[in-house]
């Protein structure tokens, strides 16, 4: 056996479920560990409404620090009707941690196994089979322009650069390149004027630097439409920040449960940021009722894409593979299992597989 | 027979499909007339692509004013390939006809029929017996704000006034009384400041005005995956108008096809526009291949919201529900009638119930 690799992860549980989920997560990294030789430090810090409670912040700068310095973060999820109407709110800190990693890049790949697909509201010969990745620019458009608020108004104002969208568009072409060689690009071009950009950057860098992968533009409406009718035709779904944020949750239903799916945050350089779909699930925290898989399969994306550890990546994914498919699954998927239950049964499968 | 009772309707066939929709409108409106004593008088104004051919411009003036002028207005489509790229764009006449005539509120009514049930992409028991109407504000939020451009940003600015929200708010809770008393207000109030202002509006409007109707409220991103898991859950969806925009679209398929769908268009007083939610498709423009059904229903709303005759609407609802059952249909529900026969099929069946 080699001798131990350290990686220093951060780990933001933050409100409702995420700590439930971030704990199996941990818990799945060290089976990993065990067998490849890595060696998973943990820093707990505080995000969202439990960093709030404890320090007015939604994102203290301890927590800030430690994640820049980090070999990779996981996050839970943060929110609650706790905090709603209070000065601050815990998505504040979500959305700050993200500017200040620098992580313009989300990824939301999606794929229905034949085991799953009974389970999607779609009819199974729609669902089967799908196997996409959304781009979703994190950094821009109106989460962060400027915000004004009267009496009588309020605004929030949309802003997009070349430059933000040249590097979310790059990101992925490349990954079309590594895929099915497609990507989708979505805006809304007949009313936006950031769309209308957005189009052209996009059409030039694949013109310029990516003339092997084949782009189609598509209107965000008509988009929500397809997904629904024909999601086995994507690959590769490249939008902006708005756009991305409600379609790429309208497709987590394909799959049959959110709670399945994992997301990558990523900059150019530094840790990227793992977490799952899903939101804090005030209803079910506490109650050991979440599914840990999104949570658990973020953490195999942290792997891959942070620590560049493919084969314990594909450990992770095999072995949530095998437990989905052994029906040891909680209750959002028709099973019996507990969150830890869940996830103990996918570090037995993983013992199993070596 | 009563005397003939005159009707000025404005025709804005537009583009696309545009054309052939709007003239089976006009046919099926006439048989309506022969039974019930109406004469529609037509006048065919230019939009969008079209006028942009003829005079330079989306919207040209003798447009805006016959509209203003006329007891409704009936449109077709407008926009395509044809035009991308040009100074002027089609989609600003539509933009330009809805905000000159005030038509706040656009309501896009759907309802599942078992008949239909079986073409959606989605399960027959998910989608069977859906019966909702989103409330869609049409005049505001990011299609109107202001729009900046340079070569290396652009910007779209999203502003909402109280006043803005609370009367198309009004018009959701109004219509919810006369259904099943449940308004779902939809926004984004964890990231934008327009949102925050749409929920305290909508909410404060509720207990000041509808105590009596049941408000909830949803997250864009999550309401676009409940209402693929659970539509029937909803009766009335009150929204601004980029959300309702993208929401509206993706329902669109829970019938089985975007063709069947229509919407009206209000102001607080004035003619009324009528438009199906399906686009100028111009992969089948002219070739007699659209399905008329979401104009005919259109005319029906028309008849029912701006010249108020009730009993017309219905005897129209009534003929395409007759139509659908008897598979009197086109390609995109499984038939095999053009445009014109199936609007003639459509005209027998009004003669039929007689
Ligand atoms: C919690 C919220 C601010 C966040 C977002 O809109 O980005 C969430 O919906 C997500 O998709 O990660
Ligand atoms: C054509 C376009 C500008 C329009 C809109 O976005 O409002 C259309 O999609 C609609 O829904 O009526």
């Amino acid at each position: 056996m080699p001798p131990f690799q350290d990686h220093t992860i951060v780990v933001l549980p933050g409100d409702g479920v995420g700590p439930e989920v971030t704990a199996v997560a941990c818990a799945v990294l060290d089976s990993i560990g065990d067998f490849y030789g890595h060696r998973f430090t943990y820093q707990e810090h505080l995000i969202g409404g439990a960093a709030i409670d404890a320090t007015g912040e939604p994102l203290p700068d301890a927590t800030r620090d430690a994640c820049r310095a980090a070999d990779a973060v996981l996050l839970g999820a943060v929110g609650g009707p706790k905090w709603d109407g209070g000065k601050r709110r815990p998505e504040e800190g979500l959305l700050a941690i993200r500017k200040a990693m620098g992580l313009y890049a989300n990824l939301r790949p999606l794929q229905v196994s034949p085991v799953m697909a009974h389970r999607s509201p779609l009819k199974k010969e729609i669902v089967e089979g799908v196997d996409l990745i959304v781009f979703r620019e994190l950094t821009g458009g109106i989460y962060f322009g400027e915000k004004t608020r009267t009496d009588t108004t309020a605004s929030d104002l949309c802003v997009y650069s070349v430059e933000e969208i040249e590097r979310v568009a790059r990101a992925a072409f490349q990954t079309a390149r590594q895929r099915r060689g497609k990507v989708t690009s979505v805006d809304k071009a007949n009313v936006m004027e950031t769309s209308r950009l957005w189009r052209e950057v996009v059409t030039r860098i694949q013109a310029e630097e990516y003339p092997d992968i084949t782009l189609e533009h598509a209107l965000v409406d008509s988009m929500a439409m397809h997904l629904i009718r024909k999601p086995r035709e994507y690959d590769v779904i490249l939008t902006e920040n708005m756009f991305g944020d409600i379609l790429s949750d309208e497709i987590s239903v394909l799959g049959g449960s959110i709670g399945l799916l994992p997301s990558a945050s990523l900059g150019t350089e530094g840790p990227g940021l793992f977490e799952p779909i899903h939101g804090s699930a005030p209803d079910i925290a506490g109650q050991d009722l979440a599914n840990p898989v999104g949570m658990v399969l973020s953490a195999a994306l942290m792997l891959r894409h942070s620590l560049k550890l493919e084969d314990e990546a594909d450990a992770i994914e095999a072995a949530v593979a095998a437990v989905l498919a052994a029906g040891a699954v909680t209750a959002d998927l028709g099973g019996e299992l507990g969150c830890r239950a869940a996830g103990d049964a996918i570090c037995d499968a993983i013992r199993a597989i070596h």
